[in-house]
């Protein structure tokens, strides 16, 4: 497998542009959000409350999509993603999702047009009854993190974050799948520090790195919602290896406290798998050096602004 | 009275740097937020969830603080701001405001150390009050809009914009006592057309451009808590007369739906106030020209998350 690299970003970014919003940064000096300056990147103002729009568009428009038009499984946010990716092109979509999902992101996806099927406890269980679906109708799958074109897609966050702030040396993004993170190696993997930041209860790259490959994890905790894929894609892992990731795990309580602050300090409505970076620096877990300049990115903000009060 | 200009406030700018954030635009296509482009400033993002702490700094930084430090009368944001400003810097602090002021305003003040007194329904008992204790105490009086310095260091925000996007030809800004959209006149009335926002129940500027003088109005609705002055002030009705300003009224129910628009579209978390002006956009009480590159202020975010949700 040809790994991808900062080319496919740049083709992607090509494709997409004008289909997703080019998200700010926020920067906060030392001694604010952590000891060192921190530079957030705010992409839980992108289209749909996630980053998810940049790898959805990218694979609908790197290929034919065909009369049946697209399909996949989803935790919420990368089908609400692939729901209005498809909106936008104006093809038909049917999103397969576990019953677990928050019920703000079935909404939203049914608000978007999408054919909504809530299946299975947990994300594999419906990701298998989408396969079964998509050899029925031939629909076009569109993978939450496993596919080149979706990694790519999520790649152009981390080349538009450097054109932002070029004087970056690292940067903390949340682990589920490794479609976010692939797309930050492949983007920016031989120039920054990249550090995967997962929840302690959903270690799927963690467990990946220490057996040399993917394998299944069991998951559950507060970020289940949007980091709990069960497995570590293919793609993400030999990134990963290929670049040798530092990773470091978060307990749910340091995810809740980065959650609050986030919000109490700076009005950012993150959802806890979007907070989850944050909570590596905040709870110290990841301890930059003097000469490192930070960036922390915001991935969602699709939780129930009412968790956000107390 | 000499008019502020454009130096006023970059002396301002050059008094606060790195005492707030530089806080980031994010602009969305035409036919997204309204008919045209729209640039939204997102302030709600400063320190203490408003624009506030910009006048407040340039305030306690441009004059001596006696040992009774600094004391205010204010409807939420514009305390929190003293209040956060006064403990950056290490005075003491008082605040006077209404009993209809937020809760989580209230909490808020508390938690930066101030001394919090809660008398009368409407900001200008609190007003008085306030004035009372200064007589005994001389501490430094704060004004939430009608001081030269407060109204100064707000114009940093509209400076700062323009170097962000200086393709802009038009701002949309929320008026209640004046001294955001003074500091706007202030810094861009030569260059710019300003276009001031505020709620048909709480008019202060729309009534002093009719009586040609600062007159007391009867202030209600959805954002009085932070756009509830009860009279324009004299420094920025003399702006405002003086710049030729354009007056827009939106009421509560477009206010509403412009908060709701700017979560559920772009996961931005703004109070009633903080939405007015982009209420003016949403609801086409402003209808921008084919030459027009609008920009939006979301002056601020302090509002109890759960009314996000609905």
């Amino acid at each position: 497998m040809r790994l991808l690299n900062e080319h496919d970003v740049a083709e992607a970014a090509g494709r997409i542009e004008g289909r997703v919003r080019r998200t700010p940064i926020l920067a906060m000096a030392a001694g604010e959000a952590a000891a060192a300056p921190v530079v957030f990147k705010l992409e839980q103002l992108q289209h749909t409350g996630s980053f998810k729009p940049r790898g959805a568009f990218n694979t609908l428009l790197s290929g034919d999509v065909p009369a049946a038009g697209v399909i996949c499984a989803s935790g919420g946010n990368h089908g609400i993603a692939v729901a209005y990716a498809a909106r936008t092109l104006g093809v038909r979509c049917e999103v397969f999702l576990p019953l677990s999902s928050a019920p703000v992101k079935v909404q939203l996806l049914r608000a978007l047009g999408a054919a909504v099927r809530q299946i299975g406890s947990v994300y594999a269980e419906a990701f298998e009854a989408m396969e079964a679906r998509r050899a029925e109708t031939g629909a076009m799958v569109v993978h939450g993190y496993d596919q080149p074109a979706t990694v790519a897609g999520q790649g152009t966050l981390f080349r538009e974050w450097l054109e932002q702030d070029p004087d970056l040396t690292t940067l903390l993004v949340a682990v589920g799948g490794g479609g976010l993170i692939g797309g930050a190696l492949a983007a920016l993997g031989h120039g920054l520090k990249l550090v995967a930041v997962e929840p302690r209860r959903a270690p799927t790259l963690a467990e990946a790195l220490d057996a040399d490959a993917p394998v299944d994890v069991a998951v559950s905790g507060l970020a289940a919602d949007s980091l709990g894929a069960r497995r570590l894609g293919e793609i993400g892992f030999a990134l990963a290896r290929h670049h040798g990731l530092t990773s470091v795990t978060v307990g749910d309580d340091e995810i809740r406290a980065a959650q609050l602050w986030l919000w109490h300090h700076a009005r950012i409505a993150a959802e806890p798998g979007g907070a989850a970076a944050f909570a590596a620096l905040s709870s110290r877990a990841y301890r930059p050096g003097a000469d490192e300049r930070v960036g922390v990115l915001i991935c969602g903000g699709n939780t129930d602004p009412a968790t956000l009060a107390s």
